[in-house]
């Protein structure tokens, strides 16, 4: 059986604009090639009603789940919630255990719970909350959409909390080795290995360092017994490899 | 008028499994702003011919400009300008000025014009050659589709070439403030300025940072007069930010 796959969809202007690195999508993909999920999209929008729930709809409907980060704070242009809910045709409103979670952290702090802290306790029917053990308000599972926060270390301990309860596929195994010498040099040997492992995925990706040209060879696949036999045939063909 | 829009569309299989750390797209976002281009979607996809196509062909329908960033080298898995002229309906094939500008590169460098590099000097019929000064093989425009190298060097060497010759609209312009409080503690004066001035974006970004909590309040429009107007309403509420 092929692995699940996975969408991952990035919400907000800050992104599309340059004005922050996004990291979210390049750690939740490092995590999903472990468990055996297999990542096809990374997708960013704007934080625009219309488009999320688009992308919500097209990109839930094409793989098996489909996570999102960013968009779910206190302020006004944290909509993803929102858009989720449209998009999955859910009821949305504040829901009375994620407002418990949040009157609780709050009254430890001795912290006011105001209107727009009450915002972040507005969760789908029928949606899992996703635990947030850094600042309390929670993310939530709606369906297969999986819907997280943007801050780095808050996405990242939901991720951490959720991952272990779906169900993955083989891990796909990766084996690496790295040549002194250019892309187009390495070409050949690559494509015939590629036309011997049609079920390995053998990349190359090139690079410059200290003014010399060096490729990065990559050889992935979920079955052990080809990935050793692929990895065998390419250090014969490139013995000065590391 | 509105300022043209534009996606990027990311080739590559090496993201998807968190292998690479992409930062092309988040280096042209930042070029695109000051040229007045508005990013509306990045999107990252894997070396799959058929997926490439369909996205190609959505996202130039759907905004003035296209760029594209990897799978133009020289080995079996760069597809992209196969894919780019298969959904523009354009011929590919070895072109004679890509041809020429790669046999006086290899031949200056006493290096063999192979199959695999001439590879690199196939570009669909009526594309414009878009001049890579690092490592000769061009990248090329294909109606409002720019196809350009992953290799960051080069993808930005490339950018830098083609962005002076395409039109842009009103820069936009950012202001911003920082203040050492919950992003929940200022939702309400930011919600107020927004609708007071509809023009605007503004954005809120929290951080941690030493255990403490902050935002980032960041204010956008392209009409600097509404950029000041609502700066100082926003130092007015926030008088302690930096």
């Amino acid at each position: 059986m092929p692995n699940p796959t996975a969408a991952i969809l990035i919400i907000g202007d800050e992104i599309l604009s340059g004005r922050t690195r996004e990291g979210n999508a390049h750690y939740l993909a490092g995590q999903l090639v472990e468990r055996g999920i297999t990542c096809r999209e990374i997708r960013v929008v704007p934080d625009d009603n219309e488009v999320i729930v688009a992308a919500v709809r097209e990109l839930s409907a094409a793989h098996d789940h489909l996570f999102t980060s960013g968009g779910i704070g206190p302020t006004h242009d944290d909509i993803t919630a929102d858009a989720v809910a449209e998009a999955m045709g859910a009821k949305l409103d504040v829901r009375e255990d994620a407002k418990a979670i949040l009157a609780a952290h709050y009254a430890a702090r001795d912290t006011e719970f105001t209107a727009a802290r009450l915002r972040m306790a507005r969760i789908p029917d029928g949606a899992v909350l996703i635990e947030n053990p850094v600042s309390a308000a929670p993310g939530f599972s709606l369906g297969n959409v999986h819907v997280m926060a943007g801050v780095p270390n808050i996405f990242q301990a939901m991720v951490e909390g959720l991952l272990p309860k779906l169900t993955g596929g083989a891990p796909m195994l990766s084996r690496s080795l790295q040549v002194l010498r250019a892309e187009s040099s390495v070409a050949d040997d690559l494509r015939a290995l590629a036309g011997r492992y049609p079920d390995l995925s053998i990349g190359s990706y090139p690079f410059v360092q200290e003014g010399r040209y060096g490729t990065n060879l990559v050889l992935r696949g979920t079955d052990p017994v080809q990935v050793d036999a692929g990895f065998a045939e390419l250090k014969t063909a490139f013995p000065e490899g590391t």
